[in-house]
């Protein structure tokens, strides 16, 4: 499948690499599409694979499995970003990718990211690549304190970085900070953090929701809420720079782009992430096309649908044992997602709700 | 499972009879919810198979395989008022079958559905049970021409009817129409059509959508529009008689209502389906919550969630190649609905689209 090539039928496969919660919602918005999905995942308790009988229970670094599965399908995509770089190579020989593989490689690596970024112009945070702690301490007298030392791979939920104040705090995170490189970022006083859900597709239509804003709880998003506290002028530069990120990696699918925004108004992009995002979960409640069926239109080669929302909305995270609000304690307003997931542990995204405000109509 | 019983717990399973859209639909809502679905179905190409791993191809006939799946399962519903009743009971006795059996003897009957509903003096056109040709005759003197003549089972988009201008029409209608007994009723000229979807749950709470007003084409849906064009009295009257119906039954479920309007505002109940119904397509697109997660969530014990509607809608039925239109002839404000059937024939439901007005809103 090429750029020039025509939509993928309806009774189409999409792979999707992954099965927990993101993969189960891109599954169901495939499903509206009248397409199939075929879940790719090394565990074989994960929720996705309650939502299509397709599915292939293997390491993401099994040649013979991977070969299977994408003979199978007709589009590969996935629902996390650390893809090993070995294995989406090997999936894009075979069948497109999609987000392709130069998107997994910026969103893989801090380093690449932030690169990337300040190559294009797009305000990110002061920041330096870290081999050595000789390199480290030059750096903070550079940038400053308080800086964030972070690994370039694999961080998530806060993991993977620490704050340094001064000399002695950088040796010990140095210590501590595992693998190498570390990258060092100055830190950001923001007022607030927010996201765009971006979306395009191959040929280059590009559709972003409006702006949310994210409240995190134990370094997990807490909650979206849209409209999001800030000016138009500001909303209406989060989408550019948004749009300005996918137009520059020729990028095919849903991306999550995090902002923080200074209190001056000023936006710095904090992170990318190559998928649909739990930032955009509100979507599902309120927009005629959801992030996750905006998603598999794009890889699907179809046109993108209207981002447009109905109404405002809180999306809030249920964590843990918090899914035991379903169905009991539920606010008659509220709709519920349950992911479906077997088993309840602290910190485990088990499910959201979206609250939502529907203005009275005349009759 | 009794009217005083907990809600199901999430992971618990949904046995649905019926593989069509309706199932496929209601499937795709108990995984929103943390639940599973189990289908039941006798075609092996049911496009409700392709979003749960978990299914039966028998007969609805087939004591083992009704047994075996009634086992598996923690609640059954269905997707069509045609289960045959000895199926309906058996299945009761090994779960919980809801809609009950009750709602199905009525619904599967024209002579038993108009007598229900003239005993809870709910308003109906003038209608009588025909045995021979000569009570047929009888009643056309009494009911007066035109009138209609209908089989009492398994009519469904049209067929099983004849309009009887005449006692010739009426020798010729009873000739080709089968099984007898038929039913007469009188032919109620109308203004319009519109239908009403209800849900009820065992503990007695009922929630009512917005009227929708249909239009036919084909003697299949072709467009539900939402809001109806008819007076705040009338949808009230609409919503007022829904709930009647729901609690003369002691119904557990979502259930479709259609009614006509007469000339002077007037409404008579048309047809009652116990089940989801295509006038309720809309739901999805622009409720809190629609009518196939409101059906799982009676039919599991769960409260019901808010029908509050966000926008102004109007869903359009895609019948036999109108499904080609998705996804390059999409207009960009519809949010699409494909079922997945393979094969396209004339006159066969294959997805809806729904128009969704979003008011400009200030940023």
């Amino acid at each position: 499948m090429t750029q020039t090539d025509a939509p993928l039928p309806q009774g189409s496969i999409v792979g999707i690499l992954g099965g927990g919660q993101l993969g189960r919602m891109l599954a169901l918005a495939a499903s509206r599409l009248g397409l199939k999905s075929h879940i790719y995942c090394p565990d074989p308790d994960s929720p996705a694979f309650d939502v299509t009988p397709l599915k292939t229970v293997a390491d993401y670094e099994d040649p013979a499995a991977l070969a299977a599965f994408a003979a199978e399908v007709d589009v590969i995509t996935y629902e996390f970003e650390n893809v090993p770089a070995r294995t989406a190579e090997f999936l894009a020989d075979h069948k497109p990718l999609r987000p392709g593989a130069n998107a997994l490689a910026v969103a893989q690596d801090r380093l690449a990211e932030k690169a990337f970024l300040s190559i294009n112009r797009l305000p990110v945070a002061h920041f330096a690549a870290i081999t050595d702690l000789d390199r480290l301490e030059a750096e903070i007298e550079e940038i400053g304190t308080p800086a964030v030392l972070k690994t370039t791979r694999l961080g998530y939920d806060g993991k993977g970085q620490r704050i340094v104040d001064n000399m002695e705090d950088a040796a010990l995170a140095w210590e501590l900070l595992t693998p190498k490189p570390l990258v060092l970022e100055q830190f950001i006083p923001f007022e607030r953090e927010i996201s765009v859900i971006v979306a395009r597709n191959a040929a280059g239509q590009v559709a972003a929701y409006d702006p949310a804003e994210n409240v995190h709880r134990d370094h997990i998003l807490h909650t979206s809420t849209v409209p999001a506290a800030i000016t138009g002028k500001t909303a209406a530069k989060a989408l550019e720079i948004a749009t300005a990120i996918v137009e520059a990696l020729n990028y095919v699918g849903v991306m999550g782009v995090e902002f923080f925004v200074r209190d001056n108004g000023k936006l710095l992009v904090n992170e990318i992430a190559p998928r649909v995002h739990n930032s955009g979960h509100w979507t599902e409640a309120v927009c005629i096309t959801d992030q996750f069926e905006q998603h598999i239109r794009a890889v699907a080669n179809w046109p993108l649908g209207d981002p447009a929302r109905m109404a405002n909305v809180v999306m809030e995270n249920l964590i843990g044992d918090e899914i035991a609000a379903i169905p009991g304690q539920l606010d008659p307003t509220t709709r519920p997602h349950a992911y479906g997931k077997a088993e309840s542990r602290a910190g485990r995204k088990m499910g959201h709700i979206n609250r939502i405000t529907v203005k009275k109509r005349k009759k």
